[in-house]
């Protein structure tokens, strides 16, 4: 019994030992389901595959939910060989509260209750849940990693940066609320609804289905726009110089050399 | 008399000595009723929420303006204890026309200015004044000096920059409207007029109210698209270099020692 | 023979040699003729000059699909004096599948092929082929090749990046649809239709032709813009400093050394 | 009569010596009344001011062309003074063709023209001619040199840059218009027009008059967006970079020191 548990758990976790040949294929197979439920939720909403292919659509549903599920009960099963789940009944149910798991079972779950819910709106927003699946490729995306770790590195000061932006979104539109509401009521109805003008302007995309028709009005507008490509500068520029710190430690680059003795730092 | 005056001192401006931890309360109280005004003011303009909440939003106003107006006055009578405002005539007088103290009064004073305004249109732009509430938060937040000392780190390039990027919108707004005024006589009124066109293109807002239509002032604007994004990205630079610099100075930049021979490189 | 097909080699190919002089006139001859041929394929779409100029631009077009193809024709022939084409049938056949002689290829073989099509679409799909004429200046083009070789030596990183982006395209349109499909039901009809608006926000385009109108999928279409921000400024910064690198190493580095004692910095 | 051509040339055009004080005066009235020239020009354009001042705008006129005209007469006297334009007559010939002394004249030559012109249209046209007295405050504007002086340094990659762009809207226009004409022939009516699109596009203004609506032209559109992206990127940062370089040459980088043998580079 432990032999089998523990060879499941080489080849589900960590992809090491004389097991990892039979792990690679086990995780191209998984890899390439969740891939393929990608495609699926993409295509489902097109009218046309959908009514064309409904059967396929719910056949490769079924198959999938079944597949994750014993996938997930498998996971639960050889969680305690790891030895931060250790524990045979704390160590699961600590295992079942990681993120990981929880996107695990948010990917699954939603279809269980959509069997039983009669409420339409509940079934709609259940099979928003299925979108869950696509985060289950970020475990195997390398790109994925890469980016929350520079996100985790750059943190702090993302977060300063990021305050200061919303804090500029609510003055702006503010503003631009007694300014542009007396001429316009239905289109900056309130402060909020004109925060959906201000984030538009100044991330420079301007659908053009609110914007500022008196003098004053246009140029607050054209002022959040300059403030807005200078602000949202601020955490590209964190983010990037965080990528390119990312790439050059991985490269092992040959500037990290001390110019006085000569050791690399 | 001047001991409790150098304590609320203490507690309300320089948050040491023993009154440390009465003063903290105290910020983040102020600072609670600060975010919740924030709140209000934005709230207050959504017709749902006035019309449900109407009392309430009225008895938080009551609150806030009698809160603040007494910590206006206390602030003014301990202002002196600062060797900046110690004349206690002379001093007090340039603690009220310092920004700060204008800041605080701009957010409490209108409100007594309209119980005696009849004028509807007067009482709006008063309700404007509510939004001087927000900037008290930034003596608050870190992200705000930040941003503040960056700007006047780079005082002097951001205007000559700036100044270049009003004289290219005036340029290029003029000969736009030179160009599109005959064809559009109700969209380009006026160089002025245009100058709207000009701002959200340059930025690449692009909100599609008001766009060239002869091939001639098509190309001007997709050469105004190109220079804006060219020349907006100067200030950009400049602003994004002194925040780094900023974010490396505070750090005490731990990369610019040799760990081998200690020299700085 | 043999010598007329060595010196037609070094005329059309290497420009090295005796021949040198003739093989600049015909280089310039050649890429006037690809310039014009690109003249005449936007202007041949304006109605106005199509009517009015119609024999002259069928008469060009003659003349530059007798060119092009003797051209074809003679570099097959005399393309064996290139060691990686020496045997003179496999040699010619790898030269035939090689980008360059495909892309040769392109541009001439739909005249032909539209002397015998019956079907107008075809003919049309046929006249988009004519294209490949103007990728013909690349070879000539500095500027292309810089970039070229800045994007294949970035490659690897690229490929991270764009991959994210794409897969956040998916999220972010999967989430929208789920949203906004039961509002506007006609604008977000499926995801994949959700996708050019997510494309639209994510590059700040913003046309207006679909936008969010509950305050959810606004809230998500402000964040999707902010994250598009960010997210399109990774590739940017790779393509940027990668074109940095390579402007810098081409200019041998001047800077790289020091005047006083000579060694590099 | 040397002497007062000798002081003249110092007070218009050196600022150096005795009569520095004097020539200070003169800048400053001389770019007061182009400010005010650049003023008169924006707002005449608007009706209401237009009705109102008409008389003033018409005085200031002729003040401001009889102003320029003397002053363009003296300079072409005392040109001489300077050795580059040594010659009484091939001196002065050379200087009338200096880009400078064109921008002077074009400021005030439409004038003349327009008293004598009949036609409408043309009238019009020299009105345009005006904004060349904007151009004049580009000779006090430090930024303007600023700016001149960095595309200066930075010209040739900036061709190369642009040369690509531009290379790439031809091809992206023609492959969109092919795509969507057969759908929208009234708005992607020709390659010409269609490259207003792609600048719309590719610089992400996204004004929202033109957009395509086929999937296929969807997919080309987002991919444009993405490419404009990371191609304005380039020009954009050799810019920046230039820019920098120029502002840390003037602050005299204490960077710019050799590791080595300490000396400064």
């Amino acid at each position: 019994m432990l032999t089998l548990r523990k060879n499941l758990y080489r080849i589900l976790e960590t992809s090491t030992g004389k097991r990892r040949g039979i792990s690679l294929i086990f995780n191209s197979v998984l890899l390439s389901i969740i891939t393929l439920n990608a495609l699926a939720i993409v295509l489902h909403t097109v009218p046309d595959y959908n009514r064309r292919y409904e059967r396929l659509f719910y056949d490769f549903e079924l198959f999938s939910v079944g597949f994750f599920t014993i996938e997930y009960l498998v996971r639960l099963w050889v969680c305690v060989e790891n030895e931060r789940y250790h524990h045979w009944f704390w160590g699961r149910l600590r295992y079942i509260v990681s993120t990981r798991a929880i996107i695990d079972l948010l990917a699954i779950f939603p279809f269980y209750f959509t069997l039983f819910a009669t409420d339409l709106a509940v079934v709609r927003i259940l099979r928003l849940f299925r979108i869950f699946r696509l985060f289950r490729i970020s475990k195997y995306s390398h790109a994925f990693r890469v980016i929350a770790a520079v996100i985790n590195d750059k943190k702090e000061e993302l977060i300063l940066v990021l305050t200061f932006v919303v804090f500029m979104l609510i003055i702006v539109s503010s503003v631009m609320y007694y300014v542009e509401h007396p001429i316009q009521p239905d289109k900056f109805s309130s402060i909020p609804a004109t925060m959906w003008w201000g984030a538009s302007a100044m991330t420079t995309v301007g659908y053009g289905d609110v914007y500022p028709v008196s003098p004053l009005g246009q140029l607050i507008g054209g002022l959040s726009a300059m403030m807005g490509i200078m602000l949202f500068a601020l955490p590209t520029s964190i983010l990037v110089s965080g990528f390119s710190e990312h790439m050059r430690t991985r490269k092992g680059s040959p500037r990290q050399r001390c110019p006085h003795c000569g050791a690399e730092i």
